[in-house]
């Protein structure tokens, strides 16, 4: 390709300077946005007080997932002589970190929202990350068991360590399961802002609220919902595009469901193929049953059960290549 | 897991020099990459004007972002005095980055395809970068009632705070309503690398030329594919997957489908859940009617109807345990 | 929005000390996790030698892109005078970057799995990676094809320069196409952890040992997966949410079928619609057929075929927006 030059007035270096008339332009701009600060059609976070950082959390997402896997996303080299320092270092930074941002969670709902039971702040960012840390030998064991169930899970799995470095199923499982925890402590924003990360990273959504067991598995995984009052027993398999969802919202009745339980339970040994969407808080897919592709379920389904579509029927159309043309 | 050491063989300070027969690899391939510049065969932007930044446009976004919502996404601390200062320095500096970008966006489009209405680039920068920096009051205003359909519309909202910080539909929205902006004036390849960069973030693909009215919500939201010339109204709710399209194109005809209006129109109050497919430019979906999961549908739907797949038939096969084992 | 101010209790400058009997739990929690690392619950990679790094490897594909579409990813104005020189130091970059990450990865194979054959490691990263430089003008003459594809694809395709910059398909191909050169080469891990990044920027998964052909279009994208062994021929143009997948695999088989052909064969210039599923190593969609949104199948379509799903029966329920309160 070429470019046909062109003359002195497409210069690239002319400067962006405004004409006269135009100065006027950006405070008036301005104005108008300080004082829709102060209407109710407006949000913004005016205040003297820190707010979390969704930078500083996604730190405490990649802290974490350092400790709970040494070695695989650090450019540092880690040995049996320098394991116990870089693991001391790795925790106690995570605990700062986490401590930090629970405090100015805790604080930011306390002074929004004018909460009592908030007064003491950093109190509750220490201790809530320590009981963090307390959990990360469980969750450890928890997402070791998680990596096997992919190896066992996928034909097209590698190795271990591929599973480890790339797969973004148990990217979204270990962030859910340092998610629930937080969430399981009480803790306000943070919960949410992680498992959110990681959909964005994955296209993965896991609430935070939902319960999942062990060697839990979802291969390629893009499209997956598990809303926030799912329970998912031990040793599921979901593979991409699976909904584990709500029922309907009539218009106005949305206040009155926080909290009810609106997602279904899956027990344990389940497994669940592409597109499958599965609804209701009462809905029971018993133990062992396997659900075919883009099946729609809110009823129950019984232990040891297949569920397929019956083949939905298919026009074939002959077509001579000649027409197209 | 243990390793066996090995041998010195596999020391791993050794460096990666070439063996003397090697050394003619890289420049014998860069010949023939410069070479290929110069055929039709081959995409190059080489060329002594400036080209757009897919980096500076993703800094555009962020900025607007932190001037749309003050105070969320910023370290620095906000409050009543130097409200005015902040917002001053953040609308100049996106005055500045997007002046600079539109003007390269359309030298670019200038040069390349020998345009003639391009001879005041920066000119033509500074205005549409002024143009919009007032659309911004507005903007703000549309996205403040974008938050509030999201907290109306899900029962897992934890709080208005929570969907500014994490949800993926208002990010992309916001995202989409910025560079829609940019599309109605005319500025060429920004607005799409700004939609394809929120794309990447949510799996929300929204075409910067869709028309969307206010309140609008998209929950969970991956695979949501919103075309073109799509019509939507106000306080319309999509879930994931749903798919606004054109019908098939037929080979050979996609030229002169350009422009013409190819996806559907969504009146006021309309819900959408998720996986429904609605396609084509003629079809309407008439106002208050809710869409079913799942549904596929080519044709218009009257006002105040409510579609639903019919459940389709399932299969169900007792198993035992036992065979599986 | 106001703010109820706090008492001194809720000072947001008090250090996030520790308290006496808590100074404790990081060391009990540090020494837990390094005693786990001794047992077979737990992943780590405690060992002198390094590891391929993530973020090297996207390094890696972002040089790459640079190669291949020279001055749209760079702030460096390229011209014909500087042409070369620009291309023989990002290639000369790419081929040290690549030859370290591949010697690391083919000495991490080695020592994990104690395999025989690596006794060359940085050989092995300094050959495999001229080999990949050696592949680099094809790759360009293909991914140009690719980018023709995508503007006859797509009405919505406003100039060859927006594809190259932001249109999501191009950019999974573009690694796809990197990383199976690599997995024709016998790279470890780095092939996946390449199109994984792919997957997660993008929301198309596929696998780098899939075949595709010339001129391949996926327009929108978000939920394609096209697995290992998927064979596709030329001018074949795929839709968002479409699956290349493998057959459900029972229980304990896994192993069995790793390598197997697992996944469908598209032949040339056919056309497949968003949402449809095509499973199973023996299905074989034919020349010039076309594939309708949603469809499922497991079993092989003759060329010049048309298939669509016979349109499901849709209940329509009148509703009067006075019964929705």
């Amino acid at each position: 390709m070429t470019y046909a030059l062109r003359p002195e007035e497409c210069r690239t270096d002319l400067p962006l300077d405004l004409k006269k008339d135009e100065t006027q332009v950006v405070p008036d701009v301005v104005r108008q946005l300080v004082q829709t600060c102060a209407s109710k059609h407006c949000f913004e976070h005016v205040s003297p007080i820190p707010i979390p950082s969704r930078e500083a959390v996604v730190q405490v997402i990649l802290t974490g997932r350092r400790v709970l896997f040494p070695g695989y996303f650090t450019e540092n080299r880690i040995d049996q002589v320098n394991l116990e320092y870089y693991l001391g270092q790795e925790v106690t930074s995570l605990a700062q970190q986490l401590g930090t941002q629970v405090a100015w969670a805790v604080r930011h709902d306390c002074y929004r929202y004018e909460a009592v039971e908030c007064t003491h702040c950093n109190e509750q960012g220490r201790e809530k990350a320590l009981r963090f840390i307390e959990a990360l030998p469980e969750l450890r064991r928890k997402l070791a068991l998680d990596v096997r169930a992919a190896y066992e899970g996928d034909p097209a799995s590698g190795s271990l360590d591929q599973i480890i470095f790339s797969y973004p199923g148990l990217f979204a499982v270990t962030v859910y399961r340092m998610a629930h925890v937080l969430r399981h402590l009480d803790v306000p924003l943070l919960p949410r802002i992680m498992t959110e990360y990681a959909h964005s990273a994955t296209g993965i959504d896991i609430h935070p609220g939902a319960h999942i067991g062990e060697s839990f598995f979802i291969d390629h995984g893009t499209g997956v919902v598990i809303g926030e009052t799912a329970i998912i027993g031990d040793r599921v398999r979901l593979y991409q595009g699976v909904t584990l969802g709500a029922l309907s919202i009539p218009r106005g009745a949305v206040q009155s469901l926080r909290g009810a339980k609106r997602h279904p339970t899956i027990e344990d040994d389940v497994v669940i193929y592409a597109g499958a969407t599965i609804l209701g808080g009462e809905t029971v897919i018993g133990a062992r049953s396997v659900i075919g592709g883009n099946v729609w379920l809110t009823e129950s389904v019984p232990a040891d059960t297949k569920v397929v579509l019956k083949t939905p029927e298919l026009v074939f159309i002959g077509h001579s290549a000649k027409t197209e043309g």
